[in-house]
């Protein structure tokens, strides 16, 4: 597969060059050694890789998912090369320090090189993101002499990481985790109990999976204060960092899965007694980081993870959009309306309105996504490296409130955009030959895991927005409104084509005064029950409003430049701002109502 | 499977009784055999076989999908055994006239009837839904000796029957149809050409196929007003109606689709040679109404499978609904917000406002879906059977202007049903242990055959809306002003709920007048062009519009009764015309803006 089907490099340019200016980043010590052209060439070797590796084996990994025969789980070889590939380049280190054998990549260029390992296979791209976001969680939160023997196999592809925090029990209620941590006299742990949905939680594409597993220590307090991390690799990692005997963790079954099916996904027993490592019941854990805060370790990956979510979700829908695209401008049918003439020749059905209607919304929403996801990995580098403390710390706070969105928004619209590419293909987009509805049936899971959309519209609304009284709610606010100064300060008096940005940007600024008005008006009472009955429409309008932004930033990026692929900019961004911001008006009307059905509805009248 | 999970009998009874009144039907002379104990005792029946022989094997036919080994397709076994239960129920001529040997129920009973097994079976469903409508159209059209040789065996479960309108080259563009019919001196024609997307093509579950293929005969102009139709039964029928040699119709391959996999669905080609009826070349067809009306008869079969699709919809979400609502009612997770002990127990999911808020949602879909399909079906009725011509005028009219709305506003929203229905499981609905992925994967077809949403929008507002100088929207503006009328003036000072019927009235009647002035001003240049340019827009808020007057109309029939039940009906009438009904003021002020951008996108800047 081209890899223009993928992505477009030509956006992925705009999007770092001319809107972002990450070139700007090396500035600073950490990117010192960096450049547009190290940027230039890991991208294009990202592309390179993703077509010849990851996408050849999408199709036939999701026909021949992982199978278990009760003792090893077997894996298409295609994808242990693929992902050989991708540790041989670097690319599994390539934003992590150069001290540990790190690229020191800033995230921004990292996110978008992964992107198109996303695009091409989600499958298998979930093990390099779950194995790189394991590891950043270890650098961030273990001890150093935990990182030396955890991290350095992670970077080489050798070992494997993953999540543990799902019980069956318990989805995502983390409250309600059970696993027990016995503490051991040598200071380790022997863990016990059942956890749930864990991707790539068994394989041999390595010699070591390491699980990091929220687990409750003996003795801790119920909820998730009582929660600590602990890292529970496939085989017990001795003191010198070599891989020694079985651990107690053992595969009980794999999920089978509407798609995503090259990720194998798990239910893992931990100390059920299989194994007895060193003689003793119970699964070796390592405590990182402190007791009892172990929910907040492991938001670092969560948090990551959620991203990363996104960014597939993004990178999904980014495909589906460039191949529909393709079909589009190629097959020939149908006539323009009001042609009377039957024998007149037919036209490529990009030429039907109603077609480039579905291609121009499904543009705005994955060029849209990925500049969101772009900018939420631009302000994690602010995060770490700006010079100027506050910036850092306003950069991390428009992280914090802009999360929830980068996870939620895209698996929403992205995956419309996937759908709008079956819809654009006609009966061949429903067959399994065009390779769409993979997509589609792919990406139906992103609104699922790493917490649902129920869950990141109850972290928006019950924690980011209001959090430091309303401070997540300012810097959003404040960021967005920089954004229409702008965009009214600037020249947009060769604009021909229907765009009208000045109007744009009033159009932002009053859906943004709806929005913190009927936050604040949603939280009159004080009380979440009643405060967050409608948090859904909060989290769809604030997405909606954040990437109307997005698309705003862009057209001001845009202004004066001439060309196809700025008209193609400039009418998705008029697409955006008049066929999609106006949703938000009932959404919000809905908000500031205060209204209680969902409350009210007995379970019984359903 | 119990029957309660795949429809409720209660909601069918109410719709049927409370709400549209069937049992006064039987005031008519074709209906006075009947009475609500034969509609009660088939329902009845209808529900034990679906869930006892449809729906079993579900999943099954999922798994396994037909195969074609180059010389015959090959159906699991369970297809062909539920087939022969349907049948010797007589429920395939359940509709049909007692001449013919059917059991002359109303359509909109027989609708009802047959949702169950929609709901149980889409799949399966679909080989009697084609044959049934294929018998329709030749009961309607064909010659009174045409109907003798062919009709009895369909409603046997002998032979079965298809519509063969697509081709490779021309998808929905049935102007391009190229498949030739050559006239033979005895009057009847050979066919030349290949056909797609063919639904039941080819099996061995009966013992012929009777396909209804548009064809060109030879001479005749270009574009539709050259099309003629042909039954080409899969084995030539002789003039004693006995099945003879094989026809020239060759099964070219199997399409491989994302659901719905049950259906074989084929590639035919007609007159390749491989087959020489008679010893002549060519695909003995049968001329079926006049020479150059293909379409129009044609269009007897494509209305009913269109109202056909849109009950295989609502009945996908419905089945998908009635799972998530005995999963949340059962499954046990979380707190309710604002609950502060960890150490007090979990509550069932059904519990947390916003599974309320997707369950409700999912309720007005598909219970609003339904009422919306009998309420279609009823039209028939009247159409045929009403005592009054004015009467029978208006619903055939009103039916006319509904149908593309029945088509595509199930295939829209109760594929939506079915997304909530997986959210509802959480990652449970992504496996394909609990079945609802698949009611969502097999609901994706809706939108794309019979008659895409962008075929049917442009069929609203391009033809069914305007067309007799804007009686099509006048007879829908009526029957809704009707109902809001019926609203104000029924009393209810006893709803303590927060349903404000008077309200909802208004805002229906307030959309109802947007819709008409958003309608005429689309068609303020009379060019078909830029009229047309937000086609999908007009068709989605009139489809809003639409389902809030089966709404309010319901609120209507409930009006003063109490009981859970009813409680139910007013909580998801509350929901549609507060939360859905609202959504349709952003389409409406786009249609009436003119906005031309669909038109004014270049190609080349996608």
């Amino acid at each position: 597969m081209s890899p223009d089907l993928l992505l477009s490099r030509r956006d992925v340019d705009f999007l770092l060059h001319e809107w972002l200016r990450v070139a700007e980043l090396c500035e600073r010590p950490r990117y010192a050694e960096h450049g547009r052209e190290t940027f230039d060439a890991v991208l294009e070797l990202s592309a390179e890789l993703a077509a010849e590796h990851f996408a050849p084996h999408n199709a036939l990994s999701d026909e021949n998912e992982p199978r278990f025969d009760g003792t090893t789980v077997t894996i298409i070889p295609e994808v242990g090369k693929a992902l050989k590939a991708f540790a041989d380049a670097g690319l599994i280190g390539a934003g992590m320090d150069e001290e540990v054998g790190g690229g020191q990549l800033p995230r921004v260029v990292q996110q978008a090189c992964f992107a198109w390992f996303q695009a091409a296979n989600i499958a298998t791209s979930g093990y390099p993101m779950l194995t790189m976001a394991n590891a950043n969680l270890l650098l961030a939160h273990a001890s150093a002499e935990q990182v030396e023997r955890f991290v350095p196999p992670m970077l080489d592809g050798r070992w494997f990481g993953t999540m543990c925090l799902s019980e069956p029990q318990a989805g995502s209620s983390l409250a309600d985790v059970a696993t027990r941590a016995v503490r051991q006299p040598d200071g380790t742990f022997r863990l016990f109990g059942n956890k749930m949905w864990i991707s790539g939680g068994d394989h041999e594409l390595g010699d070591n999976i390491v699980h990091l597993v929220l687990a409750r220590v003996e003795g801790a307090p119920p909820g998730v204060k009582g929660l600590s991390l602990f890292a529970t690799p496939k085989y017990v990692v001795g003191a010198d960092g070599e891989r020694g005997e079985r651990n107690d963790v053992v595969l009980a079954g794999l999920n089978h899965k509407m798609g995503f099916r090259g990720t194998v996904n798990t239910v893992l027993n931990f100390g059920e007694g299989v194994h007895r490592p060193g003689g003793a019941p119970g699964a070796v854990g390592e405590l990182v980081g402190d007791e009892g805060r172990g929910l907040a370790v492991m938001f670092h990956m969560m948090n990551e993870a959620r991203i990363g979510v996104g960014a597939g979700a993004v990178a999904l829908g980014y495909t589906g959009y460039r191949r529909a695209l393709d079909y589009a401008r190629t097959r020939v049918q149908g006539r323009p309306l009001g042609a009377k003439d039957p024998a007149a020749g037919p036209v490529p059905i990009v030429e039907h309105a109603d077609v480039r209607r579905m291609l121009l919304a499904a543009k705005s929403y994955v060029e849209g996504g990925l500049a969101l996801v772009l900018r939420a990995a631009l302000l994690l580098d602010d995060q770490l490296t700006h010079p100027s403390n506050d910036e850092r710390a306003r950069a991390g706070a428009l992280l914090d409130v802009l999360t929830p969105i980068v996870k939620s928004w895209p698996s929403q619209w992205c995956l419309a955009a996937n759908d709008l590419a079956i819809q654009v293909h006609g009966g061949y987009g429903y067959t399994r030959e065009y390779g769409v509805e993979q997509l589609y049936r792919d990406n139906r899971l992103n609104p699922i895991h790493e917490g649902t959309h129920g869950i990141q519209a109850l972290d928006l609304l019950g924690r980011k927005l209001v959090m430091d009284r309303g401070r997540g709610l300012q810097v959003l606010v404040d960021a967005i409104r920089a954004t229409t100064a702008r965009a009214r300060a600037t020249d947009h008096a060769d604009l021909t084509d229907g765009t009208d940005v000045t109007a744009y940007a009033d159009a932002v600024d009053a859906a943004l005064d709806r929005l913190a008005a009927a936050v604040a008006t949603a939280w009159e009472s004080g009380e979440p029950r009643t405060s967050l009955v409608n948090a859904a429409s909060a989290l769809e309008a604030a997405g909606h409003v954040v990437l109307a932004w997005v698309w705003l930033d862009q057209l001001v990026a845009v202004a004066g430049k001439a060309g196809e692929f700025y008209d193609g900019k400039r009418a998705a961004g008029r697409y955006f701002l008049t066929h999609e911001l106006p949703k938000v008006g009932p959404m919000l009307d809905l908000l500031a109502s205060g209204d209680q059905l969902f409350n009210e509805v007995d379970p019984g009248w359903l």
